[in-house]
């Protein structure tokens, strides 16, 4: 294991696809991982709910089955890989809190395999194919951050990408990369007229995320045609990205190709960045009250 | 005059040197205006303070001279102007409110010749070159939406382009589409190294504002390069331009020429872009409150 230096660190993300067996995903996560960390890298993201196919394109309660406890199994694994290669991991999964109340959980954990957090996210979506509102309980932990021995680092997941609160609130907290495990694709009927403008409103909101709060930013998504429940699916538009505080694209993936998107984080320029482009000094803090109504009308 | 659709409306922004006479600048102004409503233009918005040179280069008790009471001498010929056109204009003002107390502030002038409002420069910025805050006292009139007879319109200004929250709250209060007069350039030293990501960081943060809120969004940026005090001065970019509700660009000037830039403006876009993307609907305003803190630390 390489000795961390303590001004740049190298950020994994883990585009993968997901097949319908959750132990050969899991297995392959741990790979990837693996791989990963034999190339230097400190950080380590996998992608959205990675353990199973998408199952959120259909309401069936037979997919309640596919949540484990947080703490629980998978993390116990994942903390064992971290100390093993040195890595901090960000592992998403389908939490199982109690009768009836589920999550869409990501796991936070440090590299000496300490589970340090869980963010549950905190937006739900409930779009056709994407039926979140019917399996995830809306998380009541917050926009966190969290000081790992590899960086300080916020998580938020998928739809919360869409929130210039939630990326503020998460640097707010001291974040200096927000990482986004993620799950996002075409309808295939949509692809063709709508296709390019839908990923590049997406690619365009997460780079202002860093550009607002002079960060880094961070998105694992998966790639893959899946279509679990028949129907024409979801095609999982990769393109998984680092960029930097400033907003430019440093590392991307392809649109189809499973493949370890690497970067290396240079943490001066956070502080560097935020000086020279101060917007944090002047934030209005007297005038945001009205943020916490639905509409003000 | 032609009649105003209630589906469509052309809007305009005036990309335009500013020289140092500014009874020279005001009669150009009047001129583009024409132009513009000529053309089909039904809301026009022209750059920030560009009655004059971008005098806050340096600190100089002597440009307050520059600075008029709102309403008054221009405010009125703008209103003639609106009456005449048949236009909504947002003209940016150096206002002088009282003693020592003066303001970054854009007028909001109905088509009827109305001052339907102001809005005050809420974040107000100092850098070098761009010391605002010796001039400028910050707003104090909030976010705010008018309903002229053209559309719901929302005005920010220049700084303000950097905060989410502020294009959020004019949102939050109806605006369907975010004006920005505004007067930014590259240091001509900087321009070489970091002059594309800094435009780009600047037109992107914009586009996402426009996604986040499901709205339109459009910017009015002066050209030239001005050095009133001697030095190397500012260049400014240009590249007005205007994007949609998916944060599209519609229209884009150049960066180094006055023109009139022009764009259909269709309002069924907002609802059907928020209503396919409801990022509103999913908002957690329950746990937004710290948004009003300069850190949680």
């Amino acid at each position: 294991m390489a000795e961390t230096s303590l001004d740049m660190t190298k950020v994994a993300l883990i585009q993968m696809r997901c097949g319908p067996e959750p132990e050969k995903n899991f297995s392959r996560a741990i790979e990837f991982i693996r791989e990963a960390a034999g190339k230097g890298a400190r950080i380590v993201c996998l992608p959205e709910l990675f353990r199973s196919q998408y199952f959120c394109q259909t309401e069936d309660h037979k997919n309640f089955n596919l949540a484990e406890e947080v703490p629980g199994t998978s993390t116990a694994a994942f903390g064992e890989l971290a100390r093993e290669t040195g890595t901090v991991i960000i592992a998403s999964l389908f939490e199982r809190r109690g009768a009836g109340v589920y999550h869409n959980t990501a796991a936070i954990i440090d590299r000496d395999g300490k589970l340090l957090g869980k963010y549950r996210k905190m937006h739900v979506p409930d779009d056709p194919l994407y039926h979140e509102k019917f399996y995830f309980t809306p998380g009541d932990l917050g926009f966190q951050s969290w000081n790992t021995q590899h960086g300080k680092i916020g998580v938020c997941v998928c739809w919360d990408q869409w929130y210039p609160e939630a990326a503020r609130l998460t640097a707010l907290r001291g974040a200096e990369i927000i990482i986004y495990p993620t799950a996002i694709g075409w309808h295939p009927s949509e692809k063709k007229e709508f296709g390019k403008a839908q990923h590049s409103a997406w690619e365009t909101i997460q780079r202002s995320h860093a550009i607002a709060n002079g960060c880094y930013v961070a998105v694992a998504n998966r790639v893959g045609h899946e279509a679990p429940a028949g129907g024409a699916g979801i095609e999982f538009w990769g393109q998984s990205f680092v960029c930097g505080p400033d907003g430019e694209v440093v590392a991307k993936a392809s649109i189809d190709q499973e493949e370890i998107v690497m970067a290396d984080i240079d943490w001066s320029r956070v502080n560097e960045h935020r000086t020279h482009w101060p917007f944090l000094r002047d934030r209005r803090v007297d005038a945001y009250s009205g943020l916490d109504r639905r509409m003000i009308d």
